[in-house]
């Protein structure tokens, strides 16, 4: 292949950098210097744009400290979409710009619906809108995160894009928040005879992953074993798959169980820091090629505010640079 | 209580109008008529704002010819969000329009993320966001659909403002497309032995619709019982509760089992007509004060361009009057 795919460029790059590391650009108000949200407020009063306009400052001097020393960016768009238009738009040109730097954006967006509308979804985000012959491309995002609970063909269209402009997904499969046990623990059978194969000929074969009883496994060992079917096409030089998966850091051994029937699945790990994750606990997963890339977002681009690196507050971005390099020397101790 | 509940007013409205039915306002550009798609072309270019202009005025005129004959619309969110904030924009100002023409709004999101993620969907959907002491109202929609697959602490953000602001969820249970089937219709265990309840306190026991042995249950009977639960404190008058779920018109027998032990639950069942759901499907359903609506998008939206509704495009808006009339007529065969 001439081209590098999007997967080997993201390990190359995490390689290069010794950083399995992704700054999640998710800003709240309450976080952003106040000389920035004045100068907002002062222009806008306390609007949405003026949200929109603190939020895209704030994002760039964060990139500006950070785009040569991490991989790659994620950014929730639920923090800018409940500013409505004008917070989709800081959304959108947060990409652009870091686009711009040279680093990879994974847009968290958690979508999930039926495949017309999985397709809509698809076109802005990885894909291109057509408008009457016009081709436009209106977000950059590289890797998107997408739900598994309506099933494949809800999941197909942005497979269907990754394949066309080589961009990548990652499927919720293991969350790391406390609730993802409600539905994704609930134990189900792994025993063939069980299913209906006759009606249901698609669903492969229950992976392994049994923690229970040799019949019965968690869902999201189903989920994931879909989900290293669904990247087998899209598997690159070091031998992960442009579809990966998002299991939390919280959940490290279920990281560690996962990996044994996802060999080509790369995983984005949430979770570090604030959610109760450590570097100690993904040192398995990292034993090939790195195979996992943390997220960390109020630990990084809220760093100014706590007690450790203090400073003034127009040094806030200069904080967060030093919050990753911290990160770093943490993880690289189980590299 | 002094004011009526949602979930009685919505009620209310569908046996004022005998019209269990809510209007899809997902427009494709294709289906706009070419006298609206050549003016916003003609000022904007082809453009996203092109498309928001289009399809807001597309819309309006839909909501001017239906909105006495049917309680409620949904916007399904994709299709204005795929041309950025454009788009979103004409989402936000379609429902304003619906809010003032009194009908009840649904936004179909199917929204699912950690509990911090989640509050920001909510408080933009249906709360409000807090701008340093100013609090905005984004979006005035009703009720919005959610996804489960992240548990409880992901759906909990939207109950707390359903609580503060009298809105309604509609949680996804049993999707109307064909994958539905790969995670939604996996079997678990429904004994309880299966199930560490001491580690997992707060999974009520799985509920009795067990189709296939005493031992095994779909995942959608479990995600059913747990909405169940969520909506208990919501209960109105008829019956039901502003926590509802979605269950697909194409998979009647499943609803039926379904509303076995979800009793105060309204169904939101996508998937009539284009999708192959039929009114004859939903007989048992209407058996007590309705307990379930049926959503038409594209059959409503789109019916000027079929061969049934034929007519002068600028009367488009008139043929989809006629197909939520001619809807309400094959329903009512039924109820």
């Amino acid at each position: 292949m001439c081209i590098e795919m999007l997967i080997d460029r993201l390990i190359k790059r995490i390689t290069e950098l010794s950083a399995p590391i992704v700054v999640g650009l998710d800003p709240r108000i309450n976080q952003i210097p106040s000389y920035m949200k004045e100068a907002a407020y002062a222009k806008r009063g306390r609007t949405p744009a003026a949200v929109a306009e603190m939020f895209l400052s704030f994002n760039r001097e964060i990139i500006d400290c950070v785009h040569d020393i991490v991989p790659a960016v994620k950014l929730q768009i639920a923090i800018y979409e409940q500013f409505g238009s004008a917070g989709i738009e800081a959304y959108l040109q947060t990409i652009h710009y870091a686009k711009e730097k040279g680093l990879i954006v994974i847009g968290d967006i958690k979508r999930g619906d039926i495949d017309s509308i999985a397709g809509a979804y698809s076109n802005m985000h990885i894909g291109r809108v057509d408008i009457q012959g016009e081709s436009v491309e209106i977000a950059k995002t590289d890797f998107i995160t997408v739900s598994p609970y309506m099933g494949f063909d809800s999941v197909e269209p942005y497979i269907s894009d990754c394949r066309k402009y080589d961009k990548g997904l990652f499927v919720l499969v293991k969350t790391s928040n406390k609730g993802s046990k409600d539905v994704q623990d609930v134990l189900m059978s792994s025993s063939r005879e069980f299913f209906d194969y006759d009606e249901r000929p698609e669903i492969p074969m229950p992976c392994p992953g049994c923690k229970i009883t040799e019949n019965l496994q968690p869902l999201y060992a189903h989920v994931g074993s879909l989900v290293e079917t669904w990247g087998a096409e899209f598997v690159g030089e070091y031998g992960y798959s442009n579809i990966g998966a998002v299991v939390g850091v919280t959940h490290p051994q279920d990281a560690v169980e996962l990996r044994k029937f996802m060999p080509s699945t790369f995983f984005l790990m949430p979770g570090y820091g604030t959610q109760g994750g450590s570097g100690k606990d993904l040192k398995d997963l990292w034993a090939k090629n790195y195979g996992a890339i943390v997220n960390n977002s109020r630990g990084i681009t809220g760093a100014y505010l706590t007690e450790k690196y203090k400073c003034d507050e127009k040094d806030f971005a200069k904080a967060s640079r030093q919050a990753v390099l911290d990160m770093k020397a943490d993880l690289e101790a189980f590299l």
